[in-house]
């Protein structure tokens, strides 16, 4: 977040900053490649649902993105890679026209691998010349603002890769790890929970600064807020094993209509990726299979989980708003993708523990506009705004997030029912 | 409403105050017997689709109502009329045990029509029963609070019927209509639609006073409100008609993503119940087949279409709260279903009009529990309270709706796709 | 059978021909109001699948087939009785034009039944008119032989009426009875099953003669058939029980690839219509819940089921060509519809018992097409043909099926995972 | 096939019966290699649809049937090569325990390609230690029959690994080729089609030899048949586009009923893998896309659009047993995979030709046991006669056929909506 800003808003002599453009841009896009790396081309081709990308897509799709929005439109000259790349890489935007099916990506052995990184590398060497002319030309601003767009669109991504090639790898019944077991550190007991009274009033919310942010966090705007009760860290791994000894799964009144629906449906019966074994609970990590540590934070739990286990321990979730001010006022963080783990760490620390890192923490707010939202002019206008439906909202980031890319303003959303991205639960009640 | 206060709070001599709850009883009950009168046997035990019953499971649903959560418990003595009855009839009280699976209420050709009158009937004796023990009764005013609110569901219920029925006549393809073509009075101009100004500021909402609400209607409670502007009135057919010949369901810009999955699946053209027939487009109405007039408010739209419209126009929908504040301040009604219309009625008169009755309006809150929200204990507590995901307010009544019925607090919800309630939309913009 | 022959082949003096037409036209509409009068019009108007239809649009069905093979094009300023009705009550003749949806008859609460009365009346007048003139009309054989088909097309939707309605009830909680329970005579030990050994060579089958047959039993035809032997009675639900508690249902070994798959799918863990209560079997009946008695042939049971337990047993399904053999040799008879009884008896008698009638029998038999098979000219072309393919063949008729029109080159045919018809098991080997 | 009868039953001296045995072990298994080479280890392991497998997939099932059936079960001292390879490479043997689930095989990125070689390698070497032990061997020839059917049953995963691959291929937007495209000869004029007439008569048919051949084909039998025709050569391309330009895909007087209902959910309007560019059609090949060549045999149509078609043209579709007559006695052969076209030729020559060869033919015949079938002991039982019910069968080979693998009793079987094999039409009628 501070490097976006250095881009973006910093403004040291014209070739320091293009230098600093330059080396911003070639760290963000370099971190996709390592994250890919420890991955065969086999591991990156395939899709193991609807709502995951093989890894070749993501490494294409970020690529994609740069090409239309910058280079295609923006430097004299450029010539696609393949005129085929814009129907296979297109995610979502309606306005670039028509777009490989979704559910499909999984089949895109062709291109190769390696004829995606010839990609990459054809589009970053265009980037690096759009980036050096950024400070001489007239709507530099305005290509300034898209490049650090399209930077934080591929850190996102980073975290979406992580996420989807976890869940591909689960479905593997060899259940293999992405990466080799890094030294785990012993697990410590985590404090106690407290539940610490934050003052409410009118306040204010929403991005505000100079530096980078996505449209839906903002414009700032005032809230009214009661006084209120916000947890001193994540409900615990041991703390929800309570919730599912005690039939948790099975008692319709904890849960919302439609989460009981779908525990039964879906014959939920532990957050994703836990399974037992001879007796006890494992779950599948990025680093293999591991036993569920008592003190790690919980996660892979849907709304409907978090919104059920806050009803048995007859707590709430907190608002967006409850949320967002706590973190801007005295949150301290957690660990992020930049330690290697891409699993959370157990709490640790007095006051108000692990806000941002570790698991993104699901709110009681529905995903919707700011007052006085206005989404961008043109393509990137479908960014977010189109999605302000039938989702929820979750704060913080998490263990797979890129270090530095989220803040107290963040705004993630998922649908209630989704549980594969690093999902937690922080309890909050009325004071 | 004001008759509901009647029984909850007036407190006139205490033979006086038996009378009038037995009066306000007896209209209730009598009112739904009275919307079903049209409907033979045959009519009264199909179902078309999941979310809709059979008029005669609503009558019985109804009984089984003030069965359960009155007489069972309260009455002694009480024997139910039949054993199976709970089984067949509770709708979804998780805590009152299993029931019967939703989509095959429409299988229940028993018991017959007769029978659930039968059931209908001994209930109601049992009730006057315990009505006239109501205020020597020590928990007096616990019971009186579940006959207002059994009352209340009843009416709800007879909404359901008017709004099911309708469903399911429109299926047949002999189009018949629920009952006799009333006289229709022409249609006159509606006035312009203008954007009203209103001031924002720290204002309050919910439901405060000593008549009845739904719980989800409170606490009141504080909020913060920039000013908007609000529309005179809801949004015409012949408005409607614009955005589809403008090609609005076939331009992805305007929508959500959500709502544009859907009306490609869906292959949405129009709103609900419209068709085209020799060039001119058509409604099917509890009426019978009409042709659409422009000037009567649009409806049978579901949020996804109420949402793109306003995209359309440029505008956006309001909030709950900016509705509720307009609404308590300065709305004035429209029709309810005792005008026996069953159908909206254009805009007449100035200011902001028809804010209740004729058609229920889409807001862009999704429904969630007020700060402070608590719902009732037992097994009434999943009356609202678990329904508060995934879907949005919609505020006013409509012509379906009982007369007193609604009020400005009043909080129904839907899913973004569903459209077979009497929905329509008021637009709302930024001041 | 024979009744049919008197119709179509036996020539009588016109006058005395003329009156038993009328005789016998009178004789199967009427059965068809008898099989109805024990439902309410509430329970005629239910679907409960989309195999099946109500009572109601069956009795429609069967006028609409006169009304239009016969009276519209062949009865000289013959009016329909009502415009709409062909397209309600067509149920799959392509020829004559779009159809209602046959997921949606039970959607039918109007017409009435009392209009489809009414229609039966209107269609039933005019076919005495033309049965009068059949004699002297140049066209009469072609009309003679339509009208047989539609008399015999009736006979086969009344034992769909009876089979639809069975199942519509059984998904009723209350498990109420069709008729009300008739004198069952306690149950008689069914004889020991025998293996008989039956003669092979060049064999003729198919249906020759001058009385009715559907055009798919012929032409008459030769086929080679090794020597074989034939259960002497169908399998009793003793002998399906023992399959059962040998853990039939769980055992992949005995099931072909397609049915272990929907034993899984559909969880079958018994013939359709099977329930345990309080550790016996009990099965849903058309005379109500009753024992399953172990010496009733077993019912309702699918091919993939019929063949298992073939397989289980050591033994196979006959071919149809087998069973058609020795049916016309020496089988003997059960029970059909007009014994009131609407369940298979146990057997009885010596030899080989049971051929036709109490339950339809699976042969190991695709249902196609006789060698030299041509199907009628025009839309009742469509009446068998067509649904040459991914159906098996059954023999015999059963408790529902009309007496007299069955005979023993009648050939049924189902899709192998049905079982709402009377469907049962005769086990054969090689000899 | 008289390689595997060099095996099976030839005799000559053992250690030249043992090196022949190793040269045909190593001929079939070094196959596989050679068909899989031209693709990366990406396009190995996608699968686009639970009918179809993975390149990798088809290489190490087929691996596993050798380890399975003979070296774990046979070979002293044989260790697994994965212990966790029996569970994800069984396709569908239930005696042989639990499986990975079929539509998931695309998801096994691990193990990698490179393991599944040296899985290969590993079973090979095995492979030939137990073929040299053959001829001493007590149960040599059982152990020989086993070899043969794992031969034979590699060289049909050969032909599934083509069809699958070009499935696989066919889903990319890219429409990329399997392989360069060789030379491929400019289309002759393929002869007229002639009907020519067979004598019946009471014949024998099923394999009868001392070769190779699965059960399915056996035992030998007798069957009656008329006199009949049968035509030429395989329907054209040039013959089913008439059909395509006269509306038979929107005509359901050609269909059968399941036929039509496919026909219209899937929109089906054309062979699979064709597809209109520019008013011409064209059609994706394992050579990557080409124009519709008149000349070539109609191929990828299912059973119901060979059966729509045949009617159509006012004719049938053979029996097997009428298909398999004429090919005994008069068939010449077309193409095989050993061409290295995987794509049908035009006819020619004269007399009966392309029995053999280019295109699979369906036949009328559903998929049944013949008389006396029995299913061979043990696990190997499940190969055929599991899956006797709800197929057509078809006869011939095609152009993605090992050479040598198919014969006049070939029995092969699809469902009858299935058309990714290269499946074609040939025209019989009545004489």
């Amino acid at each position: 977040m501070s490097e976006a800003r250095n881009i973006e808003a910093g403004r040291p002599g014209n070739s320091a900053a293009r230098e600093e453009g330059i080396v911003r841009y070639r760290q963000v896009r370099s971190r996709s490649i390592e994250l890919a790396a420890p991955l065969s081309p086999e591991d990156q081709v395939i899709q193991s649902m609807a709502d995951a990308s093989p890894t070749k897509w993501h490494l294409a799709h970020t690529t994609w993105f740069f090409e239309t929005f910058l280079l295609r439109d923006h430097l004299a000259a450029y010539r696609l890679f393949d005129d085929d790349f814009p129907y296979l890489f297109n995610s979502y935007y309606e306005a670039e026209g028509p777009r490989h099916e979704r559910p499909a990506r999984g089949l895109l052995s062709r291109p190769s691998l390696e004829q995606v990184h010839a990609y990459r590398e054809h589009v970053d060497a265009a980037m690096e010349r759009i980036i050096d002319s950024l400070t001489e030309s007239s709507d530099g601003p305005a290509l300034r603002r898209l490049l650090v767009l399209g930077l934080n669109h591929e850190q996102q991504h980073q975290e979406l890769l992580l996420m989807d090639i976890k869940h591909a790898l689960s479905r593997n019944p060899l259940r293999p790890a992405y990466s080799p077991v890094p030294k785990i550190e012993p697990s410590s007991t985590s404090p106690a929970m407290k539940m610490l009274r934050i003052a409410g009033g009118l306040v204010e919310v929403g991005y505000e600064g100079d530096g980078f942010s996505f449209d839906n966090e903002t414009p700032r705007h005032k809230a009214w807020l009661e006084d209120y009760r916000l947890a001193s860290r994540p409900v615990s791994n041991a703390e929800f094993l309570e919730f599912i000894d005690d039939g948790g799964y099975r008692e319709p009144r904890w849960w919302l209509s439609d989460g009981w629906q779908t525990v039964q449906q879906e014959h939920w019966q532990a957050p994703l990726y836990w399974y037992r074994d001879d007796g006890r609970w494992l779950q599948h990590t990025l680093l293999g299979p591991r036993a569920v540590d008592p003190n790690e934070p919980v996660t892979h739990v849907s709304y409907y989980e978090a919104d059920a286990f806050a009803a048995w321990a007859g707590k709430r979730l907190p608002t967006e708003v409850e949320w967002e001010r706590a973190a801007m006022e005295r949150g301290t963080d957690g660990a992020f993708a930049d330690s290697g783990r891409f699993h959370p760490k157990p709490a640790r620390g007095e006051g108000l523990c692990q806000m941002m890192g570790d698991v993104w923490e699901w709110t009681a707010s529905a995903y919707a506009p700011y007052p006085g939202f206005r989404a961008a002019e043109g393509a990137v206008g479908e960014y977010n705004g189109k999605f302000m439906v039938n989702q929820q909202v979750l704060r913080g980031g998490c263990c797979v997030t890129a270090a530095g890319h989220a803040r107290p303003s963040y705004r993630n959303f998922f649908y209630p029912h989704q549980r594969w991205m690093f999902s937690g639960i922080r309890l909050a009640e009325d004071a």
